[in-house]
């Protein structure tokens, strides 16, 4: 499976802190488990050529999963239209935490995906609330992470296919964070975790979502429909009249 | 309640068949039958100022019901963002037939919303898969309309969050036919039926159908979620501890 | 609308606390906030003839809901057969807190609906996750119950139809408080709060949200499908040509 | 994967018809084809011991396969709880045809699961209606079965978490042949085709969808959530006080 990891990449190079955590930037980090996973990783940024989503890499692509930030504006608009069309057409997208905000996110969603946030550095419990899902697999029935960025309801996305974690923060506030939609023959999965500033994703339970996700976002062998004018399959009663 | 029609009203001008069929267009035979039921009904068409679609006129709409077909990309993308930003602040939405390939329906539901279609004049029997729904009050198990445009499945949208009816159709294909969404704080109804060249919008039951989803997306007393920075409402321990 | 209250009434007749909270027991209580509504109101409990579930009483019922929590056993299977017939037959269904665990919803639901809990009076924050839904008019972003008993994830239950508040515990746990679920032609409401040791039924919010789901869960005028065996409505080629 | 399929095996005995279309049951053909696909079969009947599912049956299957039609009353009541419980604790479970009427389905969703039926011998489309789903996976955009029974909506069946397929039939009707569920840790697929009568199951597409759903079902390492009393993960400020 060929795993496409976008990472926005400013936060990296542009705060010590940051850098610090991910020396090699968030995507390298999420690039390490998933390779470790056997999965063929390839990472892009925004530095890249084509913003790093030209349609040579899209198509080479099973999964693109998405970190940013701050940039979302500066991605092109072209750039994310041909994302959008991978992803009807089959290629699973993953967006994590502030890709809530994205141009691809919030265009799949069709809703403003705005939500309640604060950055004190609380503590986050993440209940598994759909345990058959196979993204849950290999968790407990919930795990920790002790500090991070809240997310607070109400978060504006549609109603999930299915919602497979609820964060308890400690500062009062809930989240569903973990979603999943199908748009096309393409699949999605939101995954809330992963402020910048944490190491949330050295976390073992964070990454065994993560690598869940890639596999069932995967599709490899979807159904191609037809589209448009089509001709009758039934004899049509008012045409052998005529 | 105050409904508003839209209709791009282009067929009704431009081919004599249809005028025939809707003399006062598409939109003044839907107002008809709604405003017999007391609805407050307004309409506006692509001709009026600001194609119908201005501030005021959205603003003072509790429902907004859409009627398109070959001037889609005429509509004006600010005013479509308007449109979309009322549904999103609880403003209904019911989208008619080839309203399918609209700015708005495709802007809200995130995908190509293409299908299969034919225009040989089949019959098509509408039955009711989920009659536990107010949309569906009213009516039979089933209803026909003897002629009718072919729409067929695949149908590119998110599976709804309800399905309410399924199209058989003479020449071979179903369809969902009646798909309800939440989007925000506003209820969207996709209703197949209505092509402009058959007189569907008389029919009683299709009436009834309309006339119970206007009922269904009103939504006058929707909660208002703050968005953005949040203070905490609980004490946390790491504050606490410095 | 004709809304018939079902409480099983032991712990406001066993214990003192309880029954200076609910003098005229928990069926009173939301008896007379729902008649301030206007709904016609009558109350049942498990000690009137025919457990107060005869067939008589449910045909007088448009919405039923049902307190109970350790009598669940006690409850005759063929009044439970009736009031799930009624159910599919369009009577709405409100399932109040205990009511989890009672033979009517484990048997609508399919699953074992168990739950985590505690008693220790811990603070409760519900938080609205569907705005557009009409069991959610009239409330805040969320509203908050001072101390209640904490009901907490995994919820053995599928996965609503919607998913409407998610609950806040002190304790560190969450919860799906209000969800919907459609059952044949009959709709139901789950809704977490109502510990019979907390002044639960008097909170003006949770008075709302169970106002607003005896007019969302109330449904006069249902299909009436046909089933079993049917006689074709178009030709079949194989008899055809026989 | 470990798959058990459990055939009533009354009709193959009984009907030469039946007989010479599947000499070694139903289920003998069922099994022949997922062997070839590398999984490790059982089958079962109504006459083995215990009815076939015994405990050791069940805690060795990951999915069970379900196909009966005349003798629903006579399966144990015992043996049914004993499937639901192993369902519910994750063994995905698959119900074919006249399996809607069986009790172990009926009591999984809650609802009668009654239809509309006809035995004409009439051709079924079944249309793909969710292409990115992995049961859909090898499909064209519908595959036709030349003769079947007809099994009509209204469906009296939860809303499916996915409905995957949608048969035309050419008498008139239309059904939701392929619909999804979760219910505890299990995944249950409802997949309509296959009257005794016919060689359904020699079909490559319908092989196919039961392939793929065996391999959806599966699942294997489900989260372990813990019910009932719980200590608090977090301290409570009224406890805190005393």
């Amino acid at each position: 499976m060929r795993v496409t990891i976008w990472n926005e990449y400013r936060h990296e190079k542009e705060n010590d802190q940051v850098r610090s955590i991910y020396p090699r930037g968030i995507h390298g980090a999420i690039a390490e488990f998933l390779k470790q996973a056997g999965f063929a990783v390839t990472t892009r940024t925004l530095e890249d050529p084509e913003q790093g989503l030209d349609q040579g890499t899209l198509e080479q692509t099973d999964v693109l999963i998405w970190w940013a930030h701050k940039a979302h504006e500066e991605v092109n608009d072209h750039a994310i239209e041909r994302v959008k069309q991978r992803v009807l057409a089959g290629m699973g997208l993953i967006v994590l935490h502030s890709g809530h905000f994205s141009k691809i996110f919030r265009n799949l969603m069709g809703t403003t995906c705005d939500l309640k946030w604060r950055q004190d550095g609380e503590k986050e419990r993440i209940w598994v609330v759909q345990p058959s899902h196979p993204i849950t697999r290999g968790l407990g029935e919930y795990f920790e992470l002790p500090e991070e960025e809240m997310y607070g309801e109400h978060f504006d996305i549609p109603e999930p296919d299915h919602t497979l974690f609820i964060s308890w923060f400690e500062g009062g506030e809930v989240f569903r964070s973990g979603c999943t939609y199908n748009r096309g023959k393409g699949k999605i999965f939101y995954f809330r975790p992963g402020h910048e500033t944490y190491p949330t994703y050295y976390d073992k339970n964070v990454q065994t979502v993560i690598r869940n996700a890639c596999e069932w976002a995967a599709a490899p062998s979807a159904v191609v429909p037809h589209y448009g004018k089509s001709e009758a399959l039934e004899p049509i009663l008012r045409l052998a009249k005529k």
